[in-house]
């Protein structure tokens, strides 16, 4: 069993959950979207975050589709999504994917917190309740959360809470908070993984401040992997180039309801699972939104064409 | 199998979920604080709610507490909170607790509602998810959900979702909401019982104005049966006069977070529960915070006497 | 020119604004009110705070509220809110009221701060803004600012602040905090002066945990002039003996938005402003509210006259 | 006097305030803006917005502004920001601009309306201070303000506020809401001018939507002025090709805060102002984000000679 640790690198795409028409899970879209996910050259996987539809389903399905996608990675990495309103659940969630293969938890802070001190209480209490051998991802996301935590709060949790190995950076802004954590460790403090979500849309730039890569979810995959792999080679402008390729998409899938909707027909059109369904509240895409992902679509191809 | 219904009334009290020390749950303290509401006079009691740590348990345990509770209650109405963040883990919750006898299930609204639109939206499609023969409690309770519904909203929420029979009534202003209730009620609209949170500190007022009785939790539960007793057979003096002695109690024991601990500190002493412990993270009761309580039980008791 | 220090002490009362029917402000009644402050005992008076409609009038018209308090005052202590969106705002304003005789300012936070470090630089530019000579009142006051100061950050900001000299005490619950307070100071941090808000609804426990008295409003402002004179000479049971009687309608008052139409109602009822009119969008009082408070009259009247 | 209709379309340009380094206004730079943002094609300017620093300034100062603004635009449509936290100070403002020759005002929601009903009133309250011969133009901006305001309760105020007569669309996701307001005017309800903030970062599509242009800022504003334009005379491709090109820089200049430091930047090595300098609270750009937006300008010049 491969854990994640705080030199984990590269691309663990946020895989969607795939549903059927009437609304349950679609187990066939789970192999092949896992599948999808890694023949575009993902390095892991995060399932069950907010973007994997995790709240709409019961808990039996939640470990039903852990279970399902370990097993169909076979020895590639997952992280597996445990945010919950209580320790209890998180712990209960946390030991029943551990114990299948999971390579570590996602914990977003609950919205009630506000303090700097109630922040960093969560996740000692959270990594008390889990033990220090579960790696744990500090999902730093305030748009979803309402969650602020500061630079100096981030580094008292990191130094209090060894096992918390990686964070999934999605401050907005964030570049900042990307260098600062650099900083601190070139000081001394030890390192944590900073892998960046918020869809990509600052990934060039959070590469350059010091990111070791991406964990977000995108209907191509393949563009965080090219991103992170021109960086890490030192080949920016070629990144660039392919990254201002997709932005136009990537801009549109960032939009929070309407993006999942966008995500899931692009990786239907793919391919990679058989409907775009989003199990209920979520709507299915109006028509003009189509359209408008297609235009970008065929405008992107066009592009990448272009770029050779 | 008793249900809730549109007429309900009296005194459902919130009821605590007792721990024992090392934060397991106290199993023998279900049985003797069920025993104890009702012998207090409660007509029902609802569990699960946000007093009652429910957050704070998985669902097994969430299950098992529903389980002693109903068997305890020997055919006495147990209404049970399952709030959830998603639709599925709610039906699936709901279910399971109908199944064993529960008279009816509380939601109240995730905190990502804003709009007049969404909170309608939301609460039809629980009542779409639970069914039609499921009578259901709408929590209004914006301190803390943050979700604000306006009177028109909760019109709206009647009218389209007959299965809600219940309005767990604590917005904070809400006295007009209730009479604007009512009014509608006269006018033709179908009538919702009105049960009243709050921890019962505008009990009084509320009674006059139309509401059915109290669904809170306090550490003299017989203060609402009370209350709810006397305005309901026109003795206002009597009942204000006890009310008021319970005030500053009652006040005390409203405050968020230290408030539980006030009231299992209560319960305690009084013998209904055997610890005052609250499950992390939950914190014990500061020196100085139960010596205010004991001041206050004190003269309450003081008081009391003097009233006869 | 008398200022405030950190050895503030008494009750300073958040004065209303009167307006006449036409919404106009009332200028009879800002003598008559002030004088009805200080015959019931007020040390001080507080001015243009959210409960003084503050926001509801233009700078013109809060100079001639300021001027004119200060006239009536002669010589005794006024405070004035002078909380706005951004520094040069209050700046301005401080510096016009200071140059009439002002004894202070006081600032709440503004909502879109969050962390730790956000509260505590914005406390910083403001004082740095004021210069040293101008004494500043930190309102604390989460239900309404939804800004909440940790203890932690509470205590850096007093660290590296000494213009502030007085906390407006409202969070809510906050008797840990004032306990903290104190207990910073016993171990050698510099002393703040410590009024309490909320309407007074735990002037008893603040008082003995170690506040220097009432910063807040009510329609019986002797109430706290009374609990704090007791509590400080040490009679405590006749202290609470009358809070209990003045606790009704405390609570009634404490309701936000009607809670003022109450206060202004029973100002208006004992002579201090002619008519209980707010400023537009302030609602007048519905008959049942109104009922409603003429019956805690009443019981007050009664209960204070039982107690003699 | 020209005013803003519901007919108004183009392209508002959001002015910033220039600010010398020692954090005055820099009124040369009022001037040389004020020309540029004509010279780059602009049909309006905005000022006084959030983007303008309106918070940071005394009233006489914004006072100022307005009237040098006005007296450069020599004619030319100028929309003044007037949102204040109450009334009075909006009426009073607004009073003072129009006299000056503004084409109309700007106002968005308070953070403390939640309800679909409290934001109808509030904006009738609005209309209702400042007579029907003001033009206003409500900013729905939800990101910033926290105000949701719902696609039926946008309608209610639009049919209840017929002075209302343009909407600064920022809500976000928000292409569905022009959808839905165009549609509603198909279907008879009068006609409002929708003009898009945002950065411009959704442009292309919600001039195909039925938006009637830009009212937002960006260190390039003809990129708003050539896709209006574009889009308008059916040379949609060549519109996506511009915006393609300007996207990356638009996303940097979307961030909050740093995207007002990097908009600055920009103007500033443009000539447009004499200096990027905001006043504090803000703080100056990082020296490795000067370098990010120098790259992506660079880029940006590369891509438009390429583009032609």
């Amino acid at each position: 069993m491969t854990l994640i640790t705080s030199e984990s690198k590269g691309v663990y795409v946020i895989a969607v959950t795939p549903f059927n028409e009437d609304g349950s899970i679609d187990s066939h879209s789970i192999d092949s979207v896992t599948d999808f996910y890694f023949e575009k050259g993902a390095d892991g996987l995060t399932i069950l975050g907010m973007m994997g539809e995790a709240p709409k389903l019961t808990q039996a399905e939640a470990l039903a589709v852990t279970r399902q996608t370990l097993a169909r990675a076979s020895g590639k990495v997952v992280v597996v999504g445990v945010s919950a309103p209580g320790l209890a659940a998180i712990e209960e969630l946390t030991k029943a994917v551990m114990d299948m293969g999971a390579a570590g938890v996602m914990v977003a802070p609950p919205s009630n917190l506000h303090t700097n001190e109630q922040i960093v209480a969560y996740y000692s209490q959270v990594v008390e309740a889990l033990g220090p051998d579960v790696p744990v991802v500090l999902q730093d996301f305030p748009l979803s959360t309402t969650v602020q935590i500061s630079i100096p709060a981030l580094g008292q949790i990191i130094e209090a809470c060894p096992s918390i190995v990686m964070v999934k950076h999605e401050d907005w802004p964030g570049l900042a908070k990307i260098s600062a954590l650099r900083q601190a460790e070139a000081q001394g403090r030890r390192r944590v993984s900073i892998l960046c979500g918020n869809g990509g849309i600052f990934l060039p730039e959070e590469m350059l401040r010091g990111a070791d890569g991406a964990m977000t979810g995108f209907g191509y995959p393949e563009m965080m992997v090219d991103i992170c792999r021109l960086t890490a080679s030192g080949d920016i402008d070629r990144a660039r180039d392919l990254f201002d390729a997709y932005l136009p998409l990537v801009r549109y899938e960032q939009q929070p309801g309407v993006g999942l909707g966008a995500r899931k027909h692009v990786l239907a059109k793919r391919g990679a699972i058989r409907t775009a369904t989003q199990r209920r509240p979520g709507a299915p895409l109006a028509g003009d939104a189509i359209q408008e992902i297609e235009t970008l679509i065929t405008r992107l191809e066009k592009r990448l064409a272009e770029l050779g």
